[in-house]
């Protein structure tokens, strides 16, 4: 159902700090680093090993980020789990009584992504993913 | 330098009821369940695909997962990024001024961990962890 941990995304107030810190602590490497507008952020994709991080920069105060930092602070905003079929991963969620929110995105790179709201999963908000083919 | 993320640590009041959500909505296969005494918790360590969550319930409000959720509710708690060599690692981190926690530790099945502060890491508490060999 599930294939891995495609990334766990982090709020940070200072995105160049992020990225140095996790360069030289972890030797993470920067897969790309993007403004998204409609967002009102920008993030770096970090490949770490197998897996990824995503460290995220409101740009905006109002912006989803400047409000999670604001209420929550620094830290993890969410963790991006991968699936194969996103189609048949919302069915199957929804079968569960999950409730799914975002679901026909299209985000960075053609993937395909929705999320389960945290009040269903302890909390933590989920990201799920198809990434693009190719 | 870091391998892959060995799991997402999540605190929850219900460790049965987190089991069985993980279990159903993601697939995910139960690896062990155990009661630390030493840390006042009861922890599953689940599979999902390439990555592991590991969900730990308290099992006395004064341990360090019933002060956590009582402060911060329920959610995720750390992440541990694994290593294939824990000294070389502390002796990184600390060459790039982080503070490194519980250096020593000899956790679960003989897997070395420490943590890295989250006042370092953008509210993240990380966990280092060399599996055991074998």
């Amino acid at each position: 159902m599930i294939k891995k941990i495609n990334h766990v995304g982090v709020a940070v107030k200072d995105l160049d700090k992020a990225v140095s810190l996790f360069e030289n602590a972890f030797g993470a490497k920067v897969i790309f680093r993007k403004v998204f507008e409609d967002q009102k952020l920008e993030s770096a994709m970090v490949s770490m090993g197998e897996n990824r991080f995503e460290l995220s920069q409101t740009i905006d105060p109002d912006g989803v980020m400047g409000k999670f930092i604001e209420s929550r602070g620094e830290g993890i905003h969410h963790v991006s789990l991968q699936v194969e079929d996103m189609e048949k991963a919302i069915a199957h969620f929804e079968n569960q009584g999950l409730k799914v929110v975002g679901k026909g995105t299209v985000g960075s790179g053609g993937n395909k992504i929705c999320f389960l709201h945290p009040k269903d999963i302890f909390g933590v908000l989920i990201e799920i993913i198809e990434p693009a083919k190719g």
